[in-house]
């Protein structure tokens, strides 16, 4: 095996998503049958007829990866995004927001008249966000937008359980993982939501024992990938599928969990919470920031920790200042 | 004459306007030739230079005059908007958006390749914003799109000066104007900006003499209409030219003039100011709203502060939250 040498330190695939975000009331969540908390994909009509009743809307690009990569990119590494938007206005917002932070972005839009992915983001008062993403412009991804010199190339290659949600999507990041164990590259996962672990949870439980070297996930996804309500239960099966997990728990940071032992690393004093999207993708983002430093994992956990801290004083869940003054 | 009784409190006629705002440095607007504090007209390949060099951004409807509506609909008037989107997705943001706080909203959608009009708003450290519009859509706007009934069931008709930069905006104005004055109906203005006053200054001179009744300024906007640098002697020539004129002094609050006399109406306290975007515009909201309501002048002031401290706390000129806690 040759290892190429590293011209990125992650490259990210993951869905291209432009977040219309809104503050609502709980009623809200209840008269429309969303599920407090979680990502719930919708048909185009469907995110239609919620758009409509939704209140006044600020528009930031988002994505789960998308928003991990922008933040470890805004932190100063060197950074790669494979997604797929449209060619159309809010791809170009997409796009723009991508490389105005400096990530490497070049995967060709869709033509005709399918749109970019939007994910409708309701704020409730207490700053939880439940999402309704129509994948749009997403389901289109293939094989043939992953490019194996780019993922070659690449120290990590970062993808989300949320691609399980389309076949296409599905094959490429088959390929992608091919591409990237072959070059002796280092595959991170992230679960992404308790819904999409309870559609995918054999697939997921066998690419994190065969494939995965870094895996983030909260304290619900891992519960519900085991299906267990114990937490300890659940981090003692995960402990040793692969090499680090980190498993993020709110106000209470972070567990990392090697073969060797976990390690609870305690969150930071944090701002006035306005909105709670994206807590989970900055994490990451200082995580594996951290990790292509080479710094200790304790250290990792501690600037994931304030990133996420710091994403959720804003609304939206690209920073809205650069992140590079969060590393001390 | 016979007047038609009022269906809307306040019926506005601007241009409609998606801003995409950034923080940046002082350099960049030095960089690219932006005079700090201004709103800049550009065109389609200035816009999208600009937007390319341009950080990390967030979209949220903008126009002034939209701005405004936007917030008395939120403070619970009657409200009613005239502006020219294109049928792209910046289009449906923009109608959206007024819609969802209860602006009646239906001018028509230009057909075609013309897209929806942008602002690029940079905000610099010091929370002042600075803007480059591409007009876009908004220079298709026609007599044609003034609905005579609409103007004549409105209280109050609220027109903003940036309006003058488009010859088919102009006539659509002359239109509504004659159309307000003819049902007995009351006309505000807002000088918009010190470049815009600079661009049409004998026209909005003899505007305000012949038809506004109500006029809306910052301090630099009416020095600007005066063509002195002494804020007191341009007051004295604006006193008497209309029957109320609100001027925005920023932190010192502002000063109301009617042929009676002035009175100086001081800013309330103020949170953490992020970003400076539809300060005067918000403050339009709160004196206009006041003013439906039959509020003393002092009061309606008092309000229009309030919601200009709360909109500079946000970044983007559409409150994420609604401005009816603000009516105290």
């Amino acid at each position: 095996m040759i290892q190429t040498s590293n011209k990125f330190d992650v490259l990210g695939i993951g869905n291209a998503i432009v977040d219309v975000l809104s503050f609502c009331e709980d009623d809200f969540l209840k008269n429309n049958d969303l599920a407090k908390g979680s990502m719930m994909l919708v048909d185009q009509e469907r995110s239609k007829f919620l758009y409509a009743r939704m209140g006044q809307s600020t528009e930031c690009s988002g994505g789960s990866v998308a928003n991990s990569l922008a933040g470890i990119a805004s932190l100063g590494a060197r950074t790669a995004f494979i997604g797929k938007v449209a060619g159309d206005q809010l791809g170009a917002i997409f796009t723009h927001d991508m490389r105005a932070v400096g990530v490497h972005f070049d995967t060709s839009p869709t033509k005709g008249d399918i749109s970019t992915a939007n994910c409708l983001v309701l704020v409730t008062p207490d700053a939880q966000r439940t999402m309704a993403t129509f994948i749009g412009a997403c389901s289109l991804v293939s094989e043939h937008d992953i490019d194996e010199l780019l993922i070659a190339q690449s120290a990590i290659t970062y993808i989300e359980g949320y691609l399980w949600d389309t076949e296409n999507a599905k094959a490429a990041i088959r390929k992608a993982t091919r591409v990237a164990k072959k070059a002796g590259k280092k595959i991170a996962f992230t679960l992404s939501d308790t819904f999409c672990v309870e559609r995918h949870r054999a697939e997921f439980l066998d690419l994190i024992k065969h494939e995965v070297d870094i895996l983030f996930a909260n304290e619900s996804e891992i519960k519900a990938l085991f299906e267990t309500e114990d937490f300890t239960a659940a981090t003692k099966k995960l402990r040793g599928m692969c090499d680090v997990a980190a498993v993020t728990r709110s106000e209470k940071g972070c567990v990392v969990l090697t073969k060797e032992g976990e390690q609870a690393v305690a969150a930071g004093p944090v701002g006035q919470v306005v909105d709670t999207t994206g807590a989970g993708d900055l994490f990451a983002s200082g995580f594996l920031f951290g990790f292509t430093q080479g710094w200790e994992l304790e250290k990792c956990a501690a600037l994931g920790n304030r990133c996420a801290g710091h994403i959720i004083t804003q609304l939206g869940a690209r920073s809205q200042l650069p992140l590079k003054r969060l590393v001390a």
